[in-house]
């Protein structure tokens, strides 16, 4: 069962991802070290005790569609309610509607335990946040009046409503329509597919955000808008009024996360309500919704990486346990008789130790994507404008890297556990089922590559990515000095690789200042795995340089080691395909195709 | 839904497995042109148009237990029954007992056919088939006239009992026993567990063969003894008698493969018979049971690498075929008007080449090792040898490359699909489900390169292995002399990846002569993919520079660039793994675990 890793998360979020330098220098409020800690072990306690034992229930029995309602898997109503009293759901939420106002980073360290307990259960405050998010950021003050205190309590959830059958990557090709109605309401009609959460049980209201098109919208991404549009209206009191005119039509039968309901949703076709049209009102301008959708989106896509974190975690953890006690065959070497724990064998061993790597770095990003976030919003100016730029390059890269390595590492994990990996009730296969969604949802990776290639890279002319490259050459530097020997030759296998990830982000930013756009999409993918890999052995490095008790360094230092010596040579083969790749891509793909 | 490749495989049978050389020299009996495409385009025909509509039901209603029996899912007893009535089951076996004496490398292509429509329909035949092959090999004259005939027609199917809960990859471990009886009979108890197709009701009577252990058996491997363990006891006419003393306790509920049953079998309980103790006979000699098991498992680890190839040819025909018709976005450059087929995507092409690179050129691998099989057993002297070694060697790259394979590619398939591979009526999702076992069965994939380095690398002094990087240099020689402009760096980059393998496998080769085998183990993962790599650029060259139809020779080489220029870098840093990755990884394992 998972048990949440509290010191290693503080250690990160501290040592790493910037959070220590940050409290002290009083950028984070009043927070200091004990009430980190007194947040995330009880934030762990709720994650290993309430919410993982009801992981398997939510898997086998699943959420169930009965008449246009939704039955969430025995006690998970409860627990959700369990959890939103536990104000969890307000950590970061603005001190005026209810919310506690700590920093980002200490939410991306408890969503990942929550999703560690069970991705589909966290996936409810997932969205809701995101809803919060967009509503702060662009609601009017009368809808924040309206909505917001029971949202950020927990009291109701909240979804996003985006992908249409057509319009799935390609969200400006959506078919719902609004009409604007006198009072200044309007009347949403349409179709959405794959909503999260979309219908339940655990709340009493929930609130949809909905992209839809105004009769006279251009085409387009530029003539979406988005709308919130509850299930039941809501009185200027905060009381619950009429149903609105939508329901759940069906619920996706998917390969995992099935204790999430995954809805089809109907808006307007008049099942409620007098009048055929589901109320909604406007968010932020008409037109302008895609802004507001990638405010919902950006903390989404941050989000979902954590659900990559997550998973490497549970496998993780999962798959050591049973290697330290599975025994089969003698490890070379052994002295002791009998057979050895396979945690001996040096394949097992390799891939427990890939599978922490990618962990502890996949972590670290999300958790200094986190920071960078935190930090825009705790500076002003040329200051907020950096850590806004490198929030931006963060994002992709969190969401993409996390999210890959979910799936590879949940998949190692079934491979640790042999045939009982592949047998249900182990669990090691639910956890590949649930992540396998991960790099798809928010933003296919591949899209987040476009992004991170096309937007990302050119931030500040290209400086902001040379500046952090600068930053990670610092850390092989510092390793150089350190004199620890441990290390191996992790100094020399990061500068390599950091030189590789330097030469891919010039060529990349080079194609496209010369117009040659389509030469840098082809190299989009493996430039972000480049990124996420040299990330990880950074990072890594710079725990195995944190100042911490002899042993707990020396475990840092050796893994880092393993990554840097066994792991970051890939970085060759990923520039190779980025800077030379294209062509062959190109040819291939008009022959074949 | 899946169409078999029937040209393709046909074609890298001939003109990349070595199947035309053979044929032309005489080796293949009357095997002719005609004949293969006869009989694969029936296969084909058969894999399509009556196992893959089944495919379905087989997963989500799956085989059911009840009361001991076994129901298999709607419409696969009669599936199953048709299936035998064509022949296939005898493909290859003995002319003597009603079998065709074909060559193995007609049955593996028709195993991927099976596969392919059903991976878990085709584990039928994969178990009969090896259970045949061991008692071919080292069963008496009475037990051969007794069981061979209907076991090769199909009528009656066999398994493999080796695993037990504590005894899985190492099945020295195992504790079932068997008691000797004057008459020459024994009697068997035990428990087995995983038992693939261990009951069922698709055919009259289950021939399982048996591991077990006599009471002065010497321990560990050299005191495993195989036996002959009927469902129904078997007259001298070939009458079905008495039930024996055993049954399926139980299924297991599994990842994937559904419609298999997979059985806990007990043997010797008193359920059935007057005396406690399942009936068995011996098959070869009193502890001598693993060398007839390696018998059924090397046979059965090349077809488990055809459901490596059967998946990866599956996956990417559904990927395709979506990719052509799903419309998202523009792609760059693109001068039609709307949303383009996302396969013009670069990063969406990209997963698609790299899905086709890598099916085919691991159905080449499994191919050329059912070459050496049928060479070894069609020469003889030095020859034979030479063709046993070469078999010896690809069993591991072709079981465990394909395999991995397997899964990489369902899971770019599914990724392709974006959410509708999430769902799971959409049936990209299965192939994952299904791929996930076959890297973790007849020996993980960790275990046969435990195989393939300490066992198959030093053949005739490492000569063996030598002379074949000689062969794959040629090749690139050739491209070289070829001067065919669509290979582009086709032959330096795959001269590159050859001398990787070169240098890993004399790394290999001097750490365990000079007896430090703890070091060659640690590599020996990253050697397995290694091997498979460079022979997946190798022979996609072999079939680019074959001299056929210039339309269909384009596509071949522009592919194999593609592969070369966008997958084989990777080398270098497996090479890398593979000779300076012990120390680190040792060192990790220490202080980690």
């Amino acid at each position: 069962m998972y048990k949440a890793p509290v010191e290693e998360i503080i250690f990160t979020l501290g040592h790493v991802a910037g959070m220590n330098e940050a409290m002290a220098g009083g950028l984070l409020g009043d927070l200091d070290a004990d009430m980190v800690e007194a947040i995330l072990s009880e934030a762990g306690r709720f994650a290993g005790n309430e919410i993982a034992p009801l992981a398997d229930v939510g898997d086998t029995e699943g959420a169930r569609w009965v008449d246009g309602e939704v039955r969430l898997p025995e006690g998970w109503p409860q627990l959700y309610r369990d959890w939103a009293a536990g104000g969890w759901n307000g950590l970061t939420a603005s001190e005026e509607f209810g919310g506690q106002g700590l920093p980002h980073m200490l939410n991306v360290a408890t969503l990942e335990m929550w999703n560690s307990g069970s991705m589909a259960f966290a996936l409810a405050p997932t969205l809701t946040m995101g809803a919060i998010e967009a509503l702060s950021v662009h609601g009017s003050d009368d809808l924040k009046h309206r909505y917001l205190a029971r949202m950020i309590s927990g009291e109701w959830t909240g979804t996003m409503n985006l992908t249409e059958p057509h319009a799935g990557s390609d969200v400006g090709a959506l078919k719902s329509r609004a009409e604007r109605r006198d009072d200044g309401s309007y009347r949403i009609f349409g179709q959405k597919i794959f909503i999260t959460w979309g219908e339940h049980d655990a709340s009493a209201n929930i609130i949809h955000l909905v992209l839809a098109r105004l009769p006279d919208a251009p085409a387009g991404t530029r003539g979406i808008s988005l709308f919130l549009v509850p299930k039941f209206l809501v009185g200027a009191d905060g009381s619950l009024g009429e149903r609105n005119d939508l329901f759940c039509h069906s619920l996706e039968h998917k390969l995992g996360i099935h204790g999430s309901p995954t809805c089809t949703m109907i808006y307007g076709d008049g099942r409620f309500g007098a009048e055929k049209g589901a109320v909604g009102w406007l968010i932020g301008e008409e037109n302008k919704g895609l802004a507001c959708m990638f405010t919902m989106m950006n903390n989404a896509r941050l989000a979902v990486g954590m659900q990559g974190v997550a998973i490497c975690e549970a496998a993780t953890q999962k798959a050591v346990e049973f290697a330290r006690e599975r025994t089969q065959g003698r490890a070379p070497g052994t002295t002791a008789s009998g057979m050895s724990p396979i945690i001996e064998h040096p394949d097992v061993a390799r891939m427990l130790l890939t599978m922490k790597a990618l962990t502890q770095g996949s972590r670290a990003i999300a958790y200094a994507c986190a920071h960078a976030i935190d930090m825009s919003k705790r500076t002003t100016g040329a200051d907020a404008k950096h850590w806004q730029d490198r929030a931006a390059l963060l994002t992709p890269i969190a969401k993409s890297f996390a999210t890959d390595c979910g799936v590879d590492v949940a998949s190692l994990g079934i491979q640790v556990h042999g045939g009982m990996g592949f047998i249900e009730e182990t669990g090691a296969a639910r956890l590949l089922r649930d992540a396998r969604i991960a790099p798809i949802y928010e933003g296919t990776n591949g899209i987040q590559a476009i992004d991170l290639v096309t937007r990302k890279l050119p931030l500040a002319e290209g400086d902001h990515v040379r500046g952090f490259l600068g930053e990670l050459k610092a850390v092989a530097e510092d390793i150089s000095r350190s004199g620890i020997d441990g290390f191996g030759e992790t100094a020399k296998r990061l500068k390599a690789a950091i030189a590789d990830l330097e030469a891919g982000t010039d060529w990349l930013l080079a194609e496209q200042a010369t117009g040659r756009l389509s030469q840098a999409l082809a190299g989009a993918t493996p430039y972000q795995r480049l990124f996420g890999l040299v990330l990880t052995g950074a990072y890594l490095a710079k725990g195995g340089l944190a100042d911490v008790a002899d042993g707990a360094r020396e475990k840092r230092v050796t893994l880092c080691r393993f990554a840097a010596e066994n792991m970051l040579a890939e970085t060759v083969a990923l520039r190779d395909y980025v800077t030379n790749g294209a062509a062959s891509l190109e040819a291939a793909r008009i022959a074949l195709f």
